[in-house]
């Protein structure tokens, strides 16, 4: 046992998922999901691993090091799924002649990051994916804000608010304070924190960056005097018309996104009454899929933080209990297990769950065991009930016991929806 | 685009999962899970990675070979998941406190085996695993036969058959005519390939190995010869008791598993219109958590071969189309974009699934987009409808078109279920 000690745990920044948080995470994507649906979007999957260098070089220098990646035993550099944007564009330049020429497609699978592990956040974890591939109409863009909207509320979140940018229009803004000393892209980058350090921290850092304070406050006008682009008004126009509520929808003249692939319409979705953070986002990316797939092909879409909608939402008790109307059989004595097996079989054949304790134990262990599966009812089948062709049915939530003849255990549980 | 062409394409062995077999597997999924649950399975999960510690050594030493592993950026050596056993019996004894004190768990995850990739064999591919923690109890092994049994049925299949043997009956019938050259386990390995390669190749098989042709014979005839243990019959009958089809199972005194983990009852599926192999196969394993885990604790379980199980079904044609009701609601022209989005909304508030063509284009084109994706329904609304506050509905699949007052599309096209 103890030379084994070390491998008997999970690894660091990894988790098992116990019954009670996969029912609640399956609450969720459920949700999600039939929401993506009634919008035409189609699932797909990608492997785990793929050629290391589909994913180096993607997603920043910094982001390298997070990948997870090894030689195989064929020779091969291969890597874990790391997002699912960089493998779907793979998956369009492969099976491009078998997709419509606009491809809608949700995934949610899970990406491997080797970040320092953090409390709640994990090296493994879900990525949520919505995106429409291969047009440049504002259409797109407003499905997208549409149905992430439309996803959100089915979790059941009150508020659900969209912060809307337009990332050319960002860029336009801010091209006239660039210089060989601040890129625009630096710039762009700390324009990002105006939420989190506030417009002196965004100036002090422009300025540690190398910009005249009083450029950098210009800077700081400019974007926060902006007004949305003609483009970016009429996807919102568009998004409303297809049932977003016009309070939902933001202008943010700040919001940047850290990803250098955005080619238009940024947004981020947040909930109020969760104030840990974005609970996800997007854009319109209309060039990655040539830089990473040789494929010239338009596309806008979002990320769901799924792992934190989840997190949100039992904050917010938005998540039901898992019970369904399970029954526990009980096992009187060794002569009363083939009643006990032939009434399981009944339930079940009814549509219900039923389990069928397996040992001969004294009724009260039962039970206690029953409350302790959050069961919802036991039956009980001695020797008396036997000899009057009844059972004994007791309700674990109402604490209820009732004898009633066999015949009629079936109306007696609840039906399965209830 | 030449720099990236290698790294454009899955990697050998790997495979993209597409819409249609995404939700043909889905279909599988949801049949079977319906059925664990009404037995009181529970779903867990575990990491895609554990320490290879846990891994290595478990499985054999060809298999060991087979493993993906490699030193994280931490330094630890890890592994990707092989199988599920293992890692839920690291699960187990991490959890126990949560756990009740009979655990069944179900559990769908891929696996990853570098295994020379075979026509419809993959690198990942599922597992679907069911098993009984916790007690020796007879009504164990015959809940994970009669679970077993039902589930295959929910898939559809006509027939199941489940042979079943006992692991510890043929370790005494063989032990007699084990010696230092040819151990028990080998003879075991020998014939258990009975029925791939008859009683002649099994009799030459033991001669090479260094046994007396006579000899072989004889364990050839005390195999075939030998009766189920009145252990194995008790938990037939336990199985019919719940339900089991008294056909569908069967005594194979030659049926032995590889794995030399089983101490008890063992068996395998099959299903005789789909003659490519066993469909999955399962036993008790009493004493695998303790050398694993550290962890005294009895089990029983099955490994549905889930890719497998969705390959017959599909050869079957046991899964259905999957259809919906969507509907495609064209572009007649740029005037037409609110009315258009107006109509998806409405769609969608009504529970079913519509997209809106995102550019004006011929219409013909648009009923092009519609027949490849097969979406059911393409509602058109130009000037002439909007002025007289009507739409035209197209039926794809009865090619019948009417135009019918705005107020009537949502009965006019099927219920969501339909």
């Amino acid at each position: 046992m103890s030379t084994m000690a070390a491998a008997v745990q999970t690894l660091k920044g990894f988790r098992d998922i116990l019954p009670e948080e996969f029912y609640a995470r399956a609450y969720v994507k459920e949700k999600l999901i039939a929401v993506f649906e009634r919008y035409g979007f189609s699932p797909i999957e990608t492997p785990t691993l793929e050629y290391a260098s589909l994913l180096l070089g993607k997603y920043g220098a910094e982001a390298d090091k997070l990948i997870y990646r090894f030689i195989d035993a064929g020779g091969r550099e291969v890597g874990l799924r790391y997002d699912q944007t960089v493998p779907t564009a793979r998956f369009i330049a492969e099976h491009r002649e078998q997709l419509p020429g606009f491809f809608r497609r949700y995934q949610l699978q899970n990406v491997f990051r080797a970040e320092k592990p953090q409390k709640g956040r994990f090296r493994e974890f879900t990525q949520c994916d919505l995106d429409i591939y291969g047009t440049i109409s504002p259409i797109a863009d407003a499905e997208i804000l549409s149905c992430t909207y439309d996803a959100y509320k089915a979790v059941g979140f009150a508020t659900v608010v969209l912060r809307c940018n337009d990332r050319e229009t960002l860029t336009t803004t801010l091209s006239p304070f660039a210089s060989d000393t601040v890129s625009i892209h630096s710039i762009i980058q700390s324009i990002d924190k105006l939420d989190k350090i506030a417009a002196e921290g965004v100036i002090d850092e422009l300025e540690k960056k190398g910009m005249d304070r009083e450029r950098a406050t210009e800077v700081l006008r400019a974007v926060t005097s902006s007004k949305p682009s003609s483009a970016l008004r009429q996807i919102i126009d568009r998004a409303i018309a297809l049932g977003v509520d016009k309070e939902a929808l933001s202008f943010d003249p700040s919001l940047a996104r850290g990803l250098d692939y955005y080619t238009g319409m940024i947004f981020e979705v947040s909930v109020p009454e969760y104030t840990v953070g974005s609970l996800g986002g997007g854009g319109r990316y209309d060039k990655l899929l040539l830089s990473l797939a040789g494929v010239d092909m338009p596309a806008v879409g979002v990320g769901l933080g799924f792992d934190r909608i989840v997190e949100a939402a039992r904050e917010l008790n938005l998540i039901p209990q898992h019970t369904g109307s399970s029954v526990l059989v009980t096992l009187f004595d060794d002569e009363s297990i083939d009643e006990a097996l032939s009434l399981a079989h009944m339930i079940r054949k009814s549509g219900r769950a039923a389990l069928v304790y397996p040992e001969a134990a004294p009724l009260s262990k039962q039970f206690k065991y029953a409350n302790a599966c959050k069961l919802q009812y036991v039956v009980v089948s001695g020797p008396d009930e036997r000899a009057k062709n009844v059972v004994t049915v007791k309700n674990m939530r109402s604490g209820m016991q009732k004898t009633i003849p066999r015949s009629e255990l079936i109306t007696n549980i609840t039906s399965p929806q209830s």
